[in-house]
């Protein structure tokens, strides 16, 4: 099958086209090279060293014989991503081509507009491109479980059943984002929902956990094939940064009380629930969503993971909690349907044991990388001019 | 009171804006004319006459003797925009600053972009505005009934008690808008919301219904002080279109069968409601929804009542369905709450009799300003590049 990812080069993208690829598909990456950009823009980089996106395809070319054609270019550039469009004729469209953090959302004005012009706009380009010039190609989109907030009732996938005073009817699923980027998923999902109905493309929306690991059995198989592994506070999720602060000997921050609960997938898992979602289109006109995830922790839970894992590396490491920078409920109920892509054939690979030892040792092996300015959140959500 | 007017040139905004300066308040209009330059791009003009926006102003003060500070300016150039709220420092603010019409928004690519960036970009700027430079003003947005669809179910004004599995919470009524441009105004609302609770702004949301007259007590007192009457198959409404047909002897042309229904609202209640919200601010944080309509009609009665009415103006009219450009349900469930309105003090005005007749009157006073070749719809919402 032809198929297109957008955000190729990023720490999934870039896992998900070589998989992909593996499997015997035609991949091509289209890859605004954004993320690199904001490395350069704060002083990050990833604690595991990657190569350049020319490297990484003729690595990959040169360990299995497959090739995977690279495009540098952006969604909102139409003229770009329609050439894309109209030469390579997807079959399925893999859209991972959003700036996907809440913190760096929510910077500042310009950083806010800039997440919601780059995904809403560019979203909608991608689904315009499917419409004039590739309608039947299967749109899988990747959402996020935060599109959701934490509501007090559980979260079904995508669409409940609300019974209103006699009457009855499916809607979708009220959504309570809580930073400019998840809103701008939720955009994202309204636009597509409707592009479905009065076009007949046909997208599935995945409303992913966070994910951790940046082991897959492609990466494992070059050190050039590396995926990304971001501990900074924008772009590094709780977990990442944790294992950076063990590796290093700096206290684990728990924001507020930690009793914040989310959805997590293994990268591993990610990859093939995309390629589950691929192989499982809805019919024409329709629009399909699966939670994509596998356990939920509190963020005090994997504080206490990482800290009693620690041990076996030789690590103590204390763990401490700081002001919640954001704005969220740090206790609530949590409890979100993921039943469709274990109907699929999903079979989950969990985070305890030899994963997490993985990505501490990991964080160990690359422990000189670690910048420790870069880990204390300075961004807040109650300021609107936030400097790093 | 302090009240500036986002988009106080356009069809609402100029009679709001008179509305309260007539009340005594201190009103400064903030208006990119982009209505105006819409005209100039398709060849559209009001129906009845109207002066410019600086004639109207001078009009105002000569009838009156009150001032209303006029501002040419862009919700997207944050420099204009940021500089009116730290100069004027509003104590109340009137959101109608948004491109405001579903055809408009699915003309093509260009368009529906257009719309989401000047609509939800420019009301992340008017957020950001308010938070830096008036924290405490009362931000009043009108959004639009199309935001819910036509669900199967009553239509709450923004939030819903949902029971789900035995636990139970209240959320944003589920949105299913059906244009772009209702995709805009949901995504407004879901940041609006956001920038309430993370900021302490407080918001009414106005889901307003189909506005409908030309007259209110202040647009009466000088032909100077007209707002517009929009008859085309952009701008101008299904009354609007009808009025205008049934003054050329133009078949009345039904949109399929004619069985959607909408709420409708008479402009004289509409300047009274936004002041009532106005006056009615939530706490700090807060955001408050009304659904803003007074009464329900289907297309179709909307047509038999021009039909009806015609005869009592020496005009017999015919009507006729046309295929529909929309995808859209053509029957449908369709009860929605607005009691919010009516129990801060609003006291109805209804469309039959004397306003329908005083409308009509005004179509057939400018029946040689009609060109009828703009009345028939161009626009499909199923293709992606429609020509006017």
């Amino acid at each position: 099958m032809r198929i297109l990812i957008l955000g190729g080069d990023g720490y999934l993208g870039w896992p998900q086209a070589m998989y992909l690829s593996a499997q015997g598909h035609e991949v091509m990456v289209y890859d605004s090279l954004m993320r690199r950009h904001f490395d350069l823009e704060n002083g990050f980089d990833s604690l595991v060293p990657i190569t350049t996106p020319q490297e990484r395809v003729a690595a990959w070319k040169e360990v299995t014989g497959k090739e995977v054609h690279l495009r540098i270019g952006d969604t909102r550039d139409w003229t770009l991503l329609s050439k894309a469009f109209q030469e390579f004729q997807p079959e399925a469209l893999v859209h991972l081509g959003e700036q996907r953090t809440a913190p760096y959302s929510m910077m500042d004005r310009e950083h806010a507009l800039f997440t919601m012009d780059n995904n809403v706009l560019g979203t909608m380009n991608v689904l315009y491109a499917l419409k004039d010039y590739a309608p039947d190609c299967h749109h899988v989109k990747l959402g996020t479980m935060g599109e959701y907030g934490t509501p007090n009732i559980d979260i079904e996938e995508g669409f409940i059943e609300i019974n209103h005073n006699g009457r009855k009817d499916t809607l979708p699923f009220p959504k309570q984002p809580g930073s400019f980027y998840h809103l701008s998923k939720v955009h994202d999902s309204h636009n597509i929902m409707f592009a479905c109905r009065i076009w007949g493309l046909r997208s599935t929306d995945l409303n992913q956990g966070v994910v951790y690991g940046i082991e897959t059995e492609e990466t494992k198989l070059d050190p050039r094939l590396a995926t990304r592994f971001d501990y900074d506070q924008i772009y590094g999720t709780a977990l990442n940064r944790f294992c950076a602060q063990a590796a290093v000997g700096y206290p684990i921050t728990v924001h507020g009380k930690g009793g914040q609960t989310r959805g997590f997938i293994n990268i591993r898992d990610t990859v093939r629930c995309i390629e589950l979602a691929i192989l499982n289109p809805p019919e024409e006109g329709g629009y399909q969503v699966f939670n994509q995830l596998t356990e939920q922790f509190s963020v005090l839970q994997l504080a206490e993971l990482v800290q009693s894992t620690a041990p076996e590396l030789g690590i103590e490491v204390a763990l401490e909690h700081i002001e919640n920078p954001r704005v969220e409920l740090e206790e609530h109920y949590f409890n979100p349907v993921h039943t469709g892509l274990l109907k699929l054939g999903l079979q989950p690979h969990f985070l305890q044991g030899a994963v997490l030892i993985g990505m501490m040792q990991a964080a160990v092996a690359n422990k000189d990388r670690v910048d420790k300015k870069l880990i204390a959140p300075t961004v807040s959500w109650r300021k609107t001019d936030n400097a790093i």
